[in-house]
């Protein structure tokens, strides 16, 4: 067990190994940018999707809905830009949400964005498993064995240590970039030097019956995950080298720019093209070896190898955002004391785990779910990943609304003059931003509701560890006069068995630490006989100590030891004294024979220690063989 | 879970309450004999299975070794009558062999037992799922799931102690004779009056191609299964009024002629009305669907109803020879001591509990061959019974084989005049025996491996836990001269956390046990800062103990503090004193609170309790709220 971890996570660091490696721009846009950007790997496939539910023919309509996407996240950008400068040491949601519109709302915010992240794991994982069947198709159907597989990997990485990796990590981005760059170039280029022809669907502007504002409307929200990962340069602001929020400032619209760029291209290229979604391909495969001329081309293989390290290394961005927030959290007693504790590797193992956890039983809870819909109806559910985002992106824009909503009271608080001038962006983007969750709310209820039913159950959770935390401190604090209780002595109560050898040695030390010691044994109820011997034997070994036997009518050990000692305790409290019961015990040479002998006083002593102020210590005597 | 087990297995019974009810004839024929009547719902098929791998030309021949069935069976019932009548308390094969054979033939008759009544249970189930399926076409396919709700129910009736349904199970046997009855007379008056003619496959004495003797070797051995649980009365002679020795042989003998009519009254009908094995249906449903004209009549519902209930019994012996063999192994030391104690209602739990889960984890991985077998090959598996029949038979002999070949030894030690006329039947019973397991080594060595890997394991498992028992009670012997030790005094090391209000309770209490007191606190390597306050806060409260501060490097909390009270043990018992580790810890007043809280003190017991002689307190705290 031990070795095992030692191979898998490596040596212990010790605590004084730790500091920090500040972060370039382009550092931080590497290590910051993959979900964002590995967005535009699943972002125009979720537009195209929603509007073939009509016909192929609506395909244009993407066109307008991009636009619209950049649209807000220009609005986004400024407004995160805004965030940067106001909370240089770290804007999250949780942060700003909490100082400007109160704990609950933070709360709110900070349970949206946990299981955001087990979500970006989830699906990030998904979409990377789903490049790799598309490339290799022998595998398809396994999707979920494989993405469980690669958050058991990425959870052993980040376990080692994430700063180790960081700058494993650079070279997917800059390469998905590349690729990315290297496709759209090329499809452009082929497009107007006339090599593809017009192939679209259809024209832009044709009137597709059963195009309604709904359609358009679900197809727009479905589209806007594309800027799910915005967010994560604002909460890293510390993290660059000085002048850091100059910094992160700058980085942040660089991403903004590639991001823009990379989804308008996509989706223009997929419309001129006119390619039709298929069922076990994903529509950036299918556009990739469209461009490249077919999908056995080296440059597909490397386009697809491209886009699942990036989706690889956008989950693993929930790998350092996840345990960073419970950490924030813990450290307000809003949840467990455990997520403050470093690992061996000086990383906050338990909230790596818990995410590794969670995002497992997302994929398989939702791996569920798509072969029970599979199997009930002829449906195509558009694979694993289609099922998750829309939770997703309600858990993003959620705390985006917060977080900018927040801005904007700021602003309002802070009172300088023309505050709303200030405030623009971020009202903007908050009204963009609640547009989304309200068209998510009003027509993907059936597949978001999930989101309504956990967040309640998750800040109820977060107030109930408070309060608990708060209790406890308040209980343990030092009365102001302290004096300490002097004692008239101690009385020791040892279990014996058998006069053993153990039974002698714990009476020997029994007599070291009580002014008073007493023995008791527990018969089973029987002809007496055995009461007698044991009796017999024990008075020629300790003339001097009182033996009680307690008989069991029910064969039960445990019931009537708690019975006598409680009736000790009660006894002895009443005159002043203290109450040591001590349980011998003996531990076998090797582990499996433990199993030999009774597991009696291990209940016991379990359910002794339920008692308030009684002492329960354990005897232990070595076995050689 | 304390209600659940009330409602399952009911109110503990006190230890006063137990007592045995005495068996009559009758009511020890419908205890004892299920197991072996039972046999025969299958025996036939196994002989009509192994034949038909030739050809169903070869059914006559399964006259010719019904013949030598019987003739085994008269030979064991007088060779059992002898058994019970040398061993008047109970002769067991493993008392019977360990008496007069050694020890280690003793050990490998009763491992052989242990793993058949796990067999017992399985197949019984098994074919009582199967029993079940052949009537409710619509169940097909989900026999193994059916056996082990089945066994789960059986373990529960029987953890409410088996007395209680003792004349419960007394219907099943009367039902199923009664039934068994009615079916062979019926058969026979039909084929007598004429109504049904001559049908057979082929006529006795056609010579059919491909029968060999290896097939015929076959066919016998598999049709002794039928002969399982003959032995059962013999284990029970005690059981019965006085004079028990006499009423358990009339018992036995009464037994053995129903068994022998039914089992030669199936093999003739089967015959004359040439029933061919069929995949989704048992031999002897076929037969009753013939006999009472269809399988949707009344009466082959009811009796099919009573094969599966016998079976269900069937099962039932198993549970309570199985409890019983392991008391007597574990009183002989050679199983864990936990398979003396009684439960709640007296009967012996934990073998109850380990037969359930042995004969369950039977099924499954047996399930399982089948399944794999059935992929991978269309040939008929005769579903789950068939492939647990040899073990079970294979089980079975061998100690049949060793308490006969007992027999012989001890009427030639105890040297009467003409010793060896009694010594015929047991040598008859021995050969026969002896011959079958030679068969089933030289025929069905690939369906019977497993058992010659297993025994050896098992023997060397009960030896191994009779050394140790042996090496304990040798440890724990008191010397001869047991004079007590006197220590100079207590030395009480208290892990303090923060100055709490629990930490100063456990320092007060301290001051009661040990005449020295010392404080010690572990701190996360840092800056220093927590160190200073934590001292300066401790000597305020306590200026007459001692602190001393760990450091911990590694950020973990257990292993300094282990190398620090080790060091502490050493020095104090150089000067005679005892040591006592305080570990101060609070409980939360509701349970889920607990996880709120670091785990670190009760890895720290733990490791605390491998420790040779030194003892673990632990001062308890109730939190409130």
């Amino acid at each position: 067990m031990g070795t095992l971890k030692r191979i898998l996570v490596g040596r212990p660091l010790a605590s004084t190994q730790a500091g920090e490696q500040k972060l370039t721009r382009w550092k931080g846009l590497a290590l910051l940018s993959s979900d964002a950007l590995s967005s535009t790997a699943y972002g125009t496939e979720q537009i195209i999707l929603a509007l073939y539910l009509v016909s192929a023919a609506a395909f244009w309509h993407s066109l307008e809905i991009a636009a619209v996407v950049v649209v807000l996240l220009i609005a986004l950008t400024a407004s995160y830009r805004q965030i940067i400068h106001a909370y240089p040491h770290g804007g999250g949601a949780y942060v700003v949400t909490s100082e400007n519109m109160g704990r609950t709302w933070g709360l709110v915010a900070a349970g949206s964005l946990l299981i955001d992240y087990m979500l970006t794991v989830a699906v990030s994982v998904s979409a990377g498993a789903e490049a790799i069947t598309s490339a290799i198709p022998s595998l398809y159907g396994h999707e979920a064995a494989i993405a469980c597989a690669l958050i058991v990997v990425l959870a052993i990485v980040n376990l080692r240590g994430a700063r180790e990796s960081a700058s494993v990590l650079v070279t997917p981005v800059f390469f998905f970039i590349a690729m990315m760059a290297v496709m759209i170039v090329a499809g452009l280029v082929q497009i107007i030097t006339g090599q593809v022809p017009f192939n679209a669907t259809s024209a832009i502007g044709t009137a597709v019956p059963g195009v309604t504002i709904f359609v358009l409307l679900r197809a727009f929200s479905s589209g806007s995950t594309s800027l799910t990962g915005v967010e994560a340069i604002s909460n890293a602001v510390p993290s660059f080298k000085a002048p850091s929020a100059r910094n992160a400032a700058a980085t942040l619209t660089i991403m903004a720019v590639i991001l823009g760029v990379f989804f308008a291209g996509v989706t223009f290229i997929n419309y001129w093209y006119g390619i039709i979604p298929e069922h076990e391909v994903t529509l950036l495969s299918q556009i990739a070896a469209a461009v490249f001329g077919g999908n056995t081309t080296i440059l597909f293989y490397l386009f697809q190898l491209a886009t699942a390290l990036i989706l690889a290394v956008a989950a693993n961005t929930g790998f350092s955002a996840f345990p960073q927030l419970s950490y924030n959290l813990a450290r307000d007693k809003y949840m467990p004391h455990m997520f403050l504790a470093r690992g061996d590797r000086l990383g906050y193992s338990n909230g790596i785990l818990t995410l590794a956890a969670g995002a497992i039983v997302l994929i398989v809870v939702f791996h569920g779910i798509e072969v029970l819909i599979g199997q009930w109806s002829s449906q195509d559910t558009g694979g694993l990943t289609s099922l998750l985002i829309p939770l997703y992106a309600i858990g993003v824009f959620v705390p985006f609304t917060l977080a900018q909503a927040s801005m904007v009271l700021r602003w309002k608080r802070l009172g300088e003059t023309r505050w709303w001038l200030k405030a623009i962006p971020n009202a903007v983007g908050a009204l963009i931003s609640v547009a989304v969750v309200l068209v998510m709310i009003g027509l993907r209820f059936p597949s978001i509701w999930p989101y309504f039913l956990i967040m309640p159950v998750v800040v109820l959770f977060f107030r109930a560890i408070h309060r608990h935390y708060e209790a406890v401190r308040n209980q343990l604090r030092l009365p102001e006069d302290c004096a300490p209780t002097h004692y008239n002595g101690n009385t020791v109560v040892v279990l014996v068995s058998n006069v053993t050898r153990v039974d002698v040695r714990a009476v020997d030390y029994a007599r070291s630490i009580g002014d008073e010691v007493r023995a008791f044994h527990v018969v089973i109820d029987g002809d007496g006989k055995a009461e007698e011997e044991i009796r017999d034997e024990f008075d020629a070994t300790f003339p001097d100590i009182p033996l009680t036997i307690v008989r069991s009518q029910f064969r039960s050990i445990v019931a009537p030891a708690l019975r006598h000692i409680d009736d000790v305790a009660t006894e002895e409290r009443a005159r002043n004294r203290t109450v040591t019961v001590l349980v011998p015990q003996f531990i076998t040479a090797k582990p499996w024979q433990q199993i030999l002998h009774n597991q009696t006083s291990l209940r016991l002593r379990y359910l002794l220690n339920q008692r308030d102020r009684l002492v329960v210590a354990t005897y232990t005597y070595r076995l050689n063989d």
